[in-house]
């Protein structure tokens, strides 16, 4: 399915008005049934389900790895992702207990819970080293790559890296579902995420931030800001957090053990 | 509370490191409690919490005016706000229905269904006419408040105005939130929606629309992208859709009739 739709718009200006076509980017509602019950409608970008669903269900807690899934099935058309986990009735039992729904249902990720985070494992402070120029060198490739973004002006982009450059890139409309395209795709390809380095267009939120450590992802940067709340998280869980990498400078405010 | 902290962070460029002081965005958790049970966090910019609580609960179809909530009871340093409504049995069956949550756990708004949307009702077409020129103006003076984006980088604002200029605006780190307290102070001012036009510095989702057309906003207008879901639901509403407002130019993608 296309991710954009030529579609007939009127441009003012001070030149009065002119009939032209344009592109606007598509928004698709996925609905998530889970073990035969729905219970998740994710707005997003009509490409990679597979990589979101998988990602998702690893952001939110549900599996661990891609084994941890036992069927999918994804009818484009009707806009529906079944899913089957091992183990499914305890993991259906956490999902519907009254005190996860009630607590969970954020504008965020379904079941964010800030006392969650806390609970997540710190990273190794003899973990991943990185040079200042890798940061840099990255997010040059990252911009380079934002195709859908340039033509719409609607989309977000993640990605993972290492050293060596971009291992995986994806863009959604929503900057969870990019980076839950990211880490869904990463379990896929058995990808290293203690060696990774997370990407993202948009802002560092506490939600990002736990995705990220929830993957034990020792580094995340951003071409835009971070929130107080994420610096916070990154200081405890000992991530290092970098924010308005543009050209060759950028601001890192968490974890400097790790910039060599 | 401050909407952001100064925060000690390490500037690296091609000039070396340097420790410095600046400005990091706030994000709150503000949990909502409605009739005593716990059923949503939202991640928020800690500032008019009131606003925001009101037009939440307005957009997620709990209330319908301001007079619908019985108290509200907001305790900052805990990040709670307990609610109780006039006829809060009912809206609470509404709430708990099992039906209610599984379809409506997104991560835009809590109980989003696109199937709602087909059953807003569409605005008059015989509605509120404006000039080109109001929407070029109402825009360069919703730029000019932008205050904490363009020291943060980090929030987005959000509108109502009219011909004679801005009438409500807020900010926010999230879009939906910064929607939300401008319709919570709406209807709190008592503004008559139908003779508004909403603005926002974030693109134009199906959600960011229904908002609007929920509250009978004939226009919205945004400097950012909208989706191809949005201008079709703005088309079947007959809500005037702007998009990509900068300096004395814009797109229209719905609504034409309105433009004079």
């Amino acid at each position: 399915m296309p991710y954009y739709k030529d579609t007939d718009i009127v441009r003012y200006s001070d030149k009065g008005a002119e009939h032209i076509s344009d592109i606007v980017v598509e928004e698709y509602p996925l609905t998530l049934f889970l073990e035969g019950r729905e219970f998740v409608t994710l707005l997003c970008s009509p490409e990679d389900f597979g990589y979101l669903v998988t990602g998702f269900l690893l952001s939110e807690g549900f599996i661990k790895t891609n084994e941890d899934i036992d069927s999918m099935r994804i009818d484009k058309d009707k806009g529906i992702a079944e899913i089957e986990l091992k183990g499914g009735s305890i993991l259906a039992e956490k999902l519907y207990g009254t005190r996860t729904i009630t607590s969970g249902c954020g504008r965020g990720p379904v079941f964010y819970n800030v006392k969650d985070s806390i609970d997540t494992q710190g990273l190794d402070k003899d973990g991943l080293k990185i040079g200042y120029q890798t940061i840099a060198k990255l997010m040059k490739e990252f911009d380079g790559r934002a195709i859908v973004f340039k033509k719409t002006g609607g989309v977000h982009s993640c990605a993972l890296g290492t050293g060596e450059g971009i291992e995986i890139y994806h863009e959604d409309i929503g900057r969870h579902n990019a980076m839950d395209k990211v880490l869904g795709h990463a379990v896929q390809k058995n990808l290293n995420f203690g060696e990774c380095i997370a990407l993202t267009s948009g802002r560092i939120s506490s939600e990002m931030l736990i995705k990220a450590a929830k993957r034990g992802i020792p580094v995340i940067a951003s071409r835009s800001a971070p929130t107080v709340l994420a610096v916070e998280l990154a200081n405890r869980l000992n991530i290092t957090l970098a924010g308005f990498v543009r050209g060759r400078r950028f601001n890192v405010y968490s974890g400097f053990n790790r910039i060599k």
